[in-house]
């Protein structure tokens, strides 16, 4: 395929943070490198519910993999799904049952939510980690306030107005948040029949507060100010039931029915199955448990980044964030030119930068390691932050502007209800709150639109 | 609902332009106002190929419609599917059974493609109306150069890389030119196994010329434009087949087999079934032959504007396109007000304007009556009269923004290919050429992603 034919092969398998860094810092260098992923695209995750609660374009926030590696000769860029690992034979398996060989593997396929062992959730409560997620969530958002629009049973407006976000880290404090936003600012004027305003978003945590993994004074900060925002904060909160009506959330003994049309989960780590195909051992969420070296345990060719792996480091396993991810792909390629170059590999280190979460406008928490900012100035930081790791120039300034228009005009550019295809004559038109299964319809070619 | 409960209730179905600027005339004026559509937002359909071509994000040509009429308090927005209108009653009848009344009713639910009775072609060739086409087709156009670089049969490779475009209208005309520099520039050197630029792009087209209702000067150079930037076109040649494996053209008795993945339909019209429902005379196409005052024959309550509407005059039925929609929903509602007033109706005369079609970078061809343009300054008024129309400030800078960018980088700013939703494990990847339906999988959560 490629003119670098007898050189070493370097296949790269997703191309998140982990598996993008590692093939950029393989361009140009005397490896062949395939990197394959199920999409075409790079997605920065951190600004998917953005996306979700139409702030941005989903291609603002993503970027094509093989635009980003355009120049680099050696690397080969494939769309594909990987199924299964045989480290025997050194080989992947395509989902069509092609195979790819390698002499060296780094596997960055990542994690997802998980639903604790309830998928059956799923339907009625979808996630946040790719792209088609946010446009659904998106989607069921927006359909909601236009399917109440046209409601008139009191209790059927009621929970076509409640939103619920399952889960208080930093996808989704930030969810709750756009979603008061959305329902306080954006919507303001644009129904007759209901008031916007009058939304509920309630967002549930299972611990004692929002954004556990931070200082206990920014979850406070960071509480307050989704309050100021109207969003009800439930902590020490289990969601112990999900379905077409809503959520059944525990608290202590008590439990309690809440009618919701609209759940958004953001809690719970599942690791990629394809973690199971390398069969070495794999922690309580799937994630492979790698060598100080990053590979796995007994096979120094194969390497496991970014949120599919479980490193410790000072007892503690690293979060699962861009920056780990990206010193862990960089780290990998370290290790597998030492291994070429027979020279020793060197164990990872991974440098702590900081973590930052916004809240609507205007208002953020950052905890910087030797500072915390909270208000104005972490949301600047969160700002500046996010559109340097931006990738792309045009993105960046796209971003901005958008940025920019949405705070000076409490608007959101990106409001398009779409992928949502209504069925020909014969069908009805099925709504959120009768859809049983909850799903939208497929993409199909319609008969007829209103142009 | 309204404040304005007792006022005459004037009901527009349809937010494309006729309905849109229908209902934007009667905003604030002393009658009661509904409008229905099936999306949430209007779409400027003159961009749409631009969507399907990755250069427009849509949420740059589409506005949510209660954002657009949020300023008129006498307006309610309803998201909604018209399924039948009772005259008798003066009720039209929702997807849901719900009925909506009316005293004056505007019906403009638009026209789409027509497959000359073949809808069997319809999954192989999608048309392009609204975004979700526009999405499907940009997806299939990518996609196919994604498999070919997996491929290895040559056979496969030239069938993945033959783009055929049926139909040389405006809309027809400028996929084609899109697809041509989408091979020959966006994607060059970003492909390792595949030359992107040998891609073949066919226009395909029954008339004698492109452009069939332009000058015919202007035509010839569309013609030599398309030409040079390597478009094939077949003219006097029909399509009489489309299937998985391509398409069947016919030019006199020849029958020629073109094997292709991609082929997009930009062919006859199809109007709206709801026409039928009104039990009036329709032409050929199903549209409504409306009197000289727009109304329907024998029911000067229900007017009948856009694409919807055969209206003749000197001799000819206007054409479909925006301006014509826009007059006709003007003038619509001004024979509403002179009723509601009790003053005569008035005829309505269509003044048209031009037309115009870009091919490519830097091209174009404008028949503005006195004068008519072509090359680089035609494309300069194509700009320009575009961005005019574009509704929304912020659209229109976004749009003048990614233009920019793609003219002086050669780049396509939202080469995303979503709502591609892999299947789980279990179930295989199905590439475009190996669907048997050609149809995507429907939108459904995920387990696992690469992020």
């Amino acid at each position: 395929m490629n003119a670098s034919k007898g050189l070493p092969h370097v296949v790269i398998v997703g191309a998140g943070f982990a598996g993008l860094f590692a093939a950029k810092a393989l361009g140009n260098t005397p490896v062949r490198v395939t990197i394959i992923d199920r999409t075409n695209h790079h997605t920065f995750q951190p600004l998917l519910y953005q996306v979700a609660t139409a702030g941005l374009n989903p291609a603002d926030i993503a970027v094509p993999i093989r635009k980003v590696l355009r120049r680099f000769e050696n690397i080969t860029v494939l769309l594909g799904d990987v199924r299964s690992i045989d480290r025997k034979s050194r080989k992947l398996f395509l989902e069509d049952g092609d195979a790819v060989g390698y002499d060296y593997l780094i596997v960055a396929t990542g994690a997802t939510h998980a639903y604790f062992g309830h998928n059956e959730f799923a339907p009625f409560a979808p996630g946040l980690k790719t792209v088609d997620e946010g446009l659904l969530i998106r989607q069921r958002i927006f359909l909601a306030y236009e399917e109440a629009e046209r409601e008139t049973d009191e209790a059927r407006i009621k929970a076509l107005l409640t939103f619920v976000v399952v889960g208080a880290g930093a996808t989704g404090v930030e969810m709750a948040g756009a979603l008061a936003e959305i329902s306080r600012e954006t919507l303001a004027n644009e129904f007759r029949n209901i008031d916007p305003e009058k939304a509920r978003i309630l967002l549930v945590e299972g611990g004692d507060r929002v954004l556990g993994s931070y200082p206990g004074e920014l979850s406070e900060k960071a509480r307050e100010s989704l309050e100021k925002l109207g969003v009800e904060v439930r902590l020490s909160s289990r969601v112990t039931n999900v379905n077409a009506d809503g959520v059944t959330v525990k608290q202590g003994d008590r439990e309690e029915q809440i009618p919701s049309r609209t759940v958004v989960w953001a809690a719970g780590i599942a690791a990629s199955p394809l973690a199971k195909t390398l069969e070495v051992p794999l922690d309580k969420v799937g994630r492979v448990v790698v060598t100080p070296e990053l590979s796995i345990p007994g096979d120094e060719r194969v390497y496991v980044v970014g949120d599919l792996a479980h490193f410790e480091q000072d007892g503690q396993p690293i979060p699962g964030m861009c920056p780990p991810a990206i010193q862990g792909g960089r780290h990998a390629v370290k290790n597998i030119q030492a291994q070429i170059a027979g020279r020793p590999r060197k164990t990872f280190r991974y440098q702590h930068k900081g973590s930052m979460a916004t809240i609507g406008r205007a208002a953020a928490v950052a905890d910087l390691g030797v500072t915390k900012l909270s208000g104005y100035l972490a949301w600047l930081a969160w700002l500046v932050i996010h559109l340097m790791m931006l990738i792309g120039f045009k993105n960046r300034l796209l971003v901005v502007l958008q940025w920019a228009w949405s705070y000076f005009s409490y608007d959101r550019g990106s409001r398009l209800i779409h992928g949502m295809i209504l069925p020909e004559a014969a069908e009805p038109l099925v709504l959120p709150s009768k859809r049983g299964a909850a799903l939208p319809a497929p993409l199909a070619p319609r008969a007829v639109d209103r142009g």
